[in-house]
């Protein structure tokens, strides 16, 4: 079962650099980036939030630099980035408007799918490492939203995290299931395969229904 | 004594992550963030000046995930921002521009106390670890700017430790006090509580008077 | 030949600090921030990689906040960019778009010169501590892009290594040098001034030629 999990949290991991690294890719395409730029946002959305993980750990070197997996998992991602680029390019020629829009739902649509793998992995491989349930929930929303939010600095916009839509809670809820799961001594695959396709689905339903928090401001044309 | 000086250090600590999330809270207002994003900003700033704190001293996995006291101090933090913000909005409906100012002198006036807090605590902690006394300055100094500048770079604005009024200094001037102290052997509350209210002192003397650091570019109209 | 290597090293940090330092100086006198704004974008661009590299080495704390003479480098940085800056001021006055120009060309240089030290010290140091080739090369990359992409995500822009002109090409192909150098028994300290002048050759000739690398919109108006 061990063995199991630990493949398991091995496969999370690249599925999630994967995704993520496509999403930074992505970003950099739209913001008119260069080949290099391309590379280190997708190297920086992909494994940024996980070296964040391990630093906070004290596991260091962290995986993100020294792991040939996750980074060939980076560079694979940025090269089909390129390639996705030029095949929506001639998709959609002279519909600039269109292909900005799909190119943000795909960004939107990968980022859940790397939210979900990395808040599973981040906290199953805090539990690893002994934390505590309270450390091992938070380094999973860290891992989950760390990666994007670093993109989302360096290309110079608000980090999404931040923005209207609901995106650390279903990390939070993810990460929380497998952190009691693993306490009540219930942890097993479909545990874990349950938590990820369980983030995946209230991140997505919360884009679909343009479902936000409360906001503050919002509220201020309230009469109390 | 050092059981003193320790549960000093906690309580410092706790004042300053929950004042410091305070400033976290109000930014993300200000900003018209919603719930996740007030609270996401108010731990950054909380507690991103004492995580990299910890993480230079190798002290891992870091207080700032994993002390429930620090969290549960952000949490509450967050909330009030929020219970605080519909005060603010019946008590100046209509008046836009008077509660933006509010919650800006508000914003600055709970930094400085944070500033205050985190400098001094920060180098204690760092003097615990043994780190040399001119690490253990530079460590209070970005425990005490750390959070806020995270919580700036995040927010989308430069970070007021960069811009015109004397930001860093008050925290470099009570750190180094702390420092001297302990190589002096006079580390004791008296000197510990004065180093917090000489830091908060400055730090509002410099708000109060709008007193500026040197500028560089400022001095371009003289003729020499 | 390990002492004269451990030197090298130190020299090489030290004058990678000290340019870096005065490129970060130079960016906040472009940003008109005062004399503190201009110490601290100075020690974030001079020590931030390879504070960055020595945290993910799990080398705490870190150079950047212990070793005086690199912190007196920066020092010296801050100071020299003051003093420049008015001989610039007198030398220039009047013609603020070339004193601009000028500001603008030597943050440039600079950077080069930092890039190629720390390209090299930052990947011998992560050999030091045996991290494997993948992470060495890595690491000797962060050192030298870390700093100046912090520098720049403090000063409100969007970080030069992901803007148009080769950046970071050059940094990994120095690393990459010093790395096979090693693993090839031939690391001596005419291989690691030849992979600084390499490094800084390159990136030169990149700004000089204004070389991109590929960009992905650019190639929008093509027919193909």
């Amino acid at each position: 079962m061990l063995t199991v999990d630990v493949n398991l949290q091995v496969l999370l991991d690249i599925l999630g650099v994967f995704v993520f690294a496509l999403s930074g890719g992505l970003v950099a395409v739209r913001k008119g980036l260069d080949l290099v730029g391309v590379v280190v946002l997708a190297w920086v959305a992909g494994l940024g939030g996980g070296i964040m993980r391990d630093v906070l750990l004290g596991a260091t070197p962290p995986v993100g630099i020294s792991d040939w997996r996750l980074l060939a998992s980076v560079v694979v991602a940025g090269a089909l980035t390129f390639l996705w680029q030029r095949r929506l390019r001639s998709a959609y020629l002279g519909r600039a408007r269109g292909r900005m829009t799909l190119l943000t739902r795909s960004v939107r649509t990968l980022d859940a799918v790397g939210l979900a793998f990395f808040a599973v992995s981040g906290s199953l491989k805090a539990l690893d490492y002994d934390t505590g349930a309270l450390a091992a929930v938070l380094l999973g929303v860290l891992t989950a939203v760390g990666g994007g939010a670093l993109r989302d600095v360096l290309a110079g916009q608000v980090p999404e995290v931040l923005r209207r839509e609901l995106y650390a809670v279903p990390a939070l809820i993810g990460a929380s299931v497998v952190v009691l799961a693993d306490r009540w001594g219930h942890l097993n695959p479909v545990v874990i395969w349950g938590s990820v396709m369980l983030v995946f689905a209230i991140r997505m339903a919360a884009v679909a229904l343009n479902l936000n928090a409360p906001t503050a401001l919002r509220t201020t044309g309230e009469t109390q």
